[in-house]
């Protein structure tokens, strides 16, 4: 058996332990709370069906070719536009591209900006997808403690003044993945002055912003940099539209997106085009607000009902967990006495899948007490069944010892 | 003006020069003998417009929500059963994964493979994109003299001799982008065998081998390796159905394939879910190589006729030109007396583009007689008006002396 040896930069990337978990989803009688997928409840397929059926009629050739790797130039316009409306986010010395999803903004960014070794800050606990991609391209994920309301700033202060090869602070500042918490406007310009200070990039991931479904909105580190150049931000229509057409979009001081534009191209060329028209068809003909309000409400009623389902049965479990305002996820937390893993192992063989809080972590060996758990995707019978095989397993493992 | 550090891997990329004429080619009065595109009329509109319909008919949610990384579990079937039929690769030891793209695959098999400093031994000239993807992921490409049977055997294992840190041979080995030229089947055998002796990974990047018009059939290096681990076999239904569904394949020792997945799923999630249905539902409803058959004979009447007006036109230039078995492009060669630069200017101040063979050099500023013609693109009366421009401009070059 021939041996390969892998780069340096890919050997340390397992497989998550949540591919594990997902193998388990392919048994349809186990509830998910795993996946951070939409409802498919929340898909505009009627719409999406029309618009398909436009796109081969009048512009068939033009969604076959090949095209630019800068994405559509009418829905970058279209983007552009809207972000301003919607967000107040003035992309004036900015460029804006059309990604494959927002991950490959996370990819691209890091790639452009880390030398190995570099060190990209993040939230503890965070997305592991975004872990990933710093790592594939060399760099090192830090983490800095996180509460409810977001990044420690003193923390991640101390964080800039020991790593002076720090480039990127990585915040999902509305709706984190995994812990569905929000950063506060305070430490928003906390932050956004920090970066200023210490001459690095914040990358703000935004793919949940418009899920809010209570609260009030609050400004995108974005708008709030004011074309300052310090923020490159990625969002998608993943959430808004569907995940599978692979659409998002990022915005970049424009001397970074020029570099973010070739290493697109040496990347995938460019992302499908088909959707790309999807897409821009979607915002010229239907009213995306309205849609998307749809989406908030639907995912209000599962986030609430999981909540009431929580507080009447983790009540005895020491289980606390956070109340978000919107986006898929809420944060769990098990009391000392219970054991992570045996509680995820305990749920899996009842049939509920969460995903174990160390999976968001740098270090996925490093201890953890908390679980993530989706309620954009079960349905509300799940839902209800779900949290109660939470709860029993928990009582279970309390009782056990 | 802020002022950003871009890593040391992508700052040495520079968008192309090839980028420049692609900006002259949104002027339609332009002949482009300039991009790689196939032809429109090879893409089979009606198909793919029915399949959609299935597509949003049967499996709405499979093609809108998150899929593995892997791909659509059946298409990678269908492929590699299509494989093995029809090119005698068997895929037995191989993982099989849908990438988007060929160029994802180049990407992420030298992202795998290559630490910073690792060479990859490619042809002189090879395809920009391959060379870009290379420098990308850190790694350094070196080129081997190559002629129209390929690469010289003589030279690659003079460099992998001097190249410890030689990681990848990256060959097209069937018309080749920019040369058109095909390796023999000696030469097929006698890279497989250096690239065992030396430990080497061959990438076999094959995205042109099904567009062959006259001659004799080459087995693949995949083929010819026969399980043996030595081959990662790259190709797409870019140039059989439509590049921008950006839907490729990759076929790799599992050992490695299994680290090329965890690559691409930090860089895009997976390829988007519905083009691959409709690759799926293509290669299932309708017959393949009927439809490639079709583009086969188009492009031997584009490549015959733009051989027919080279030979009548290009006798008193002194301009050579190869003569391909298939794929997408033919190259010249200009007499020593004319200078590459003034005559590609001259060319597209006349409405006709081609790429200067500096493009397909690893360092762009290497001195290069050569240019690249597409002959798919271009319709018959552009290829007769545009090869009358070249060889204008070339006798009034050598007449300005």
């Amino acid at each position: 058996m021939r041996e390969y040896k892998i780069s340096d930069k890919m050997v340390s990337i397992k497989p998550s332990a949540i591919r594990e978990i997902f193998k388990a989803l392919s048994d349809p009688s186990v509830i998910s709370f795993a996946a951070g997928n939409p409802s498919p409840d929340a898909f505009p397929l009627g719409q999406i069906s029309e618009l398909s059926k436009i796109v081969y009629e009048k512009t068939p050739v033009l969604a076959l070719q090949y095209g630019i790797t800068e994405g559509y130039a009418p829905l970058v316009e279209k983007i552009r536009l809207r972000m301003k409306d919607k967000f107040n986010i003035d992309c004036g010395n900015d460029t804006t591209i059309i990604v494959a999803g927002g991950q490959q903004g996370i990819d691209l960014t890091s790639k452009v900006m880390c030398d190995e070794g570099d060190v990209v800050l993040c939230e503890k606990p965070t997305f592991i997808g975004a872990l990933n991609a710093f790592k594939a391209n060399g760099a090192i994920p830090v983490q800095i403690e996180s509460n409810f309301d977001g990044i420690s700033i003193e923390k991640l202060e101390k964080a800039l003044i020991e790593y002076k090869n720090a480039k990127i602070i990585y915040l999902i500042p509305t709706f984190q993945n995994p812990s569905g918490s929000t950063l506060s406007l305070e430490k928003r310009r906390a932050v956004l002055a920090l970066a200023k200070k210490y001459g690095v990039i914040i990358l703000e991931d935004n793919p949940y912003g418009e899920l809010r479904f209570r609260g009030e909105e609050l400004p995108t580190l974005k708008s709030l940099d004011n074309g300052g150049g310090s923020v490159v931000y990625c969002s998608s229509f993943s959430k808004i539209i569907a995940p599978a057409i692979r659409v998002g979009y990022l915005s970049a001081p424009s001397e970074l997106a020029s570099k973010i534009i070739v290493a697109k191209q040496v990347s995938d060329v460019h992302t499908n085009i088909y959707f790309q028209l999807i897409c821009d068809l979607f915002l010229e003909r239907y009213n995306i607000d309205e849609h998307i309000e749809k989406i908030r409400v639907l995912y209000k009623d599962k986030c609430l009902l999981m909540l009431g389902e929580m507080n009447k049965k983790f009540g005895n479990t020491g289980i606390k967990y956070t109340e978000p305002d919107g986006g898929l996820f809420l944060w769990c937390d098990l009391p000392e006495s219970i054991d992570l893993s045996e509680f995820v192992k305990l749920c899996l063989e009842r049939k509920a899948a969460v995903v174990p809080g160390g999976t968001f972590l740098a270090d996925e060996r490093e201890a953890s007490r908390s679980f993530r758990v989706n309620f954009s995707y079960p349905s509300n019978e799940q839902i209800i069944a779900g949290v109660d095989i939470l709860a029993r397993s928990a009582m279970d493992l309390l009782r056990g010892q």
